[in-house]
């Protein structure tokens, strides 16, 4: 099993691999479903078939009192990965778009870094001699933009930055790029007493920052990759201060194990599209009882992208192999989905 | 800053080192409140006076909407301190004592441990011996009592731990020497739309096996210590393994990390009762808006114990003299508590 740290690099590394490459597609959203629908229909985004059905079905037989497949509510836990499962994750991570800009925002105060590797290179916009650098190069970003600043703060920078940027491809909010049918899932599971969390690679306190407003899922139901900590007291006031070491990463194995850890109780239902997630699938799939583990594939280049094995960001691949063998519910963007965007 | 290992270990030491003491007092229980009071008030536990007026104050005040001390129900986060604030911690930590049992309980399948130290010590009940061997006996004991099982296993290992041990002192059973008055108190404040945690010290897999049933608080509302746990296939079934390795230390600077960690949001009320709380207490107490810090002093010899500063376990020092200097909320067990222990 790799360090964490090499976790963390392995992650950005697929992650800025692409920085250099072209992107493929670019995307539109669809107009919204028959609004006589909404009404009637908890799900109108979703469109009528196997999948939507393997969904309702799932949820009426756990909430189903007296039936034998009931879940009480307090065991209704339902995990959802973040990056490609309840927003888009291309042509690069958010996150890591975010850690690219902060650098370049945070470049005049730091006058350093114009002559000090990697960041002469990210601020020179040569990508080439910057991915040169490896390794060394994505920890030194990843550090220089997620440290070295409170928690409070880091919340501040994280919002800011998403009321300013734009997606390249586009045009939109990043956090305009949340999946309409997801949402929908979300509020649907949710009235019916499920808990909804976030498991998902990201950085913990970046998704808080949106994860609230976005998709209703409050704070305390995030759980992602971790940096160390630091309490200390400043000019007599308490601050929790961001460090530049590893905590936790909360991928592939270490996913069931963050959801042991945060939440003590194994879900009943889970949500990934990505190899990242196959383990939480794995995970959730293998407890008794009704389960459902369900794989988003996104196979729709004209309103999103279309990427799975093969892929630098988001592959899916020994994980679709197990959700074939399983009988795991596989989402296709294009065919199950009649909106993709909620904006 | 010591090292969490060192943390985890000075943890035992204090725990341990009193072993060898004989014990102070004796407890009793009390009787319970006048049942006519029970309808109307939701804290028959605790006598009427200034600390209970602190409560009940500093509640009305965060849930009058409209009023400038309003918390929206998202955002009333109370945290405990479990050892020595839900439930009682001498003369050693249960959890420890625990460890202890285990040892013990194991010993016949680990006949190499007749010879090999410090478990020889122990079984041989040469405590003396057993604490000379000092950090790495103790060490050696929670590993071997805390690791090498998966997580399903370790539940139901403390479960049957928690139904059939008694308290040398009381003769009780652990989970019932919780405390009425804050069994009561963690009801009034859920029911006023608080969310209330557990941020301990403690060993979070060993506090979930009993915090929903005892204390009426999820498992994804515990947040404590944690050793790092390992997902793995065994015959075609997952399970997440507990190692020997320490991931993180909820305790002192720890618990303000741990609550940023795991819930994402400053609390509004935190209750404690050791120096272990300190930064909890001023990590709560700092933030804007009506804010309720508590400690609990164990004062009251004749129906529990009675110490603070100097204790080897749960000593309360510095963090007494801070909530002197910031007017935190003082409990008196002696006084404000009519009753002790929910048995």
């Amino acid at each position: 099993m790799p360090s964490p740290s090499l976790r963390l690099i392995s992650l950005c590394l697929v992650a800025c691999t692409v920085l250099a490459c072209t992107s493929r597609t670019t995307t539109t959203t669809t107009t919204t479903s028959d609004s006589t629908q909404v009404a009637v229909d908890p799900l109108p985004s979703w469109n009528d078939g196997s999948v939507k059905q393997d969904i309702v079905s799932f949820v009426q037989r756990v909430t189903h009192a007296g039936g034998s497949d009931f879940v009480p509510s307090a065991e209704r836990i339902a995990v959802f990965d973040n990056d490609g499962t309840l927003w888009a994750e291309q042509p690069i991570y958010f996150q890591f778009q975010f850690a690219l800009d902060r650098v370049r925002e945070m470049a005049p105060e730091r006058p350093e870094w114009k002559t000090k590797e990697p960041f002469n290179h990210l601020l020179a916009g040569d990508m080439k001699s910057f991915l040169a650098g490896g390794e060394q190069s994505l920890l030194a970003v990843i550090a220089a933009s997620h440290s070295g600043i409170t928690t409070d703060e880091f919340e501040t920078v994280v919002k800011d930055w998403l009321n300013t940027s734009q997606h390249p491809k586009t045009g939109l909010r990043y956090d305009q790029m949340a999946y309409q049918p997801m949402l929908e899932l979300l509020a649907y599971l949710r009235a019916n007493e499920f808990k909804t969390f976030i498991v998902s690679g990201g950085g913990v306190e970046f998704m808080r920052a949106f994860a609230e407003r976005t998709y209703g899922i409050p704070p305390e139901q995030v759980i992602g990759s971790q940096g160390k900590l630091k309490y200390e007291i400043r000019n007599g006031v308490p601050v929790l201060v961001k460090l530049p070491d590893v905590q936790f990463i909360d991928d592939r194995e270490g996913k069931p194990a963050g959801i042991q850890t945060f939440i003590g109780r194994r879900p009943i239902a889970a949500f990934g599209n990505s190899d990242g997630d196959q383990q939480m699938l794995e995970w959730t799939a293998a407890g008794p009882g009704a389960r459902l583990a369900v794989i988003i594939h996104h196979d729709d280049a004209d309103r999103e992208w279309a990427y799975d094995r093969g892929s630098p960001v988001g592959a899916l691949d020994a994980a679709w192999g197990e959700a074939l063998e399983k009988h795991w519910t596989l989402v296709s963007m294009k065919n199950d989905w009649n909106r993709v965007f909620s904006h």
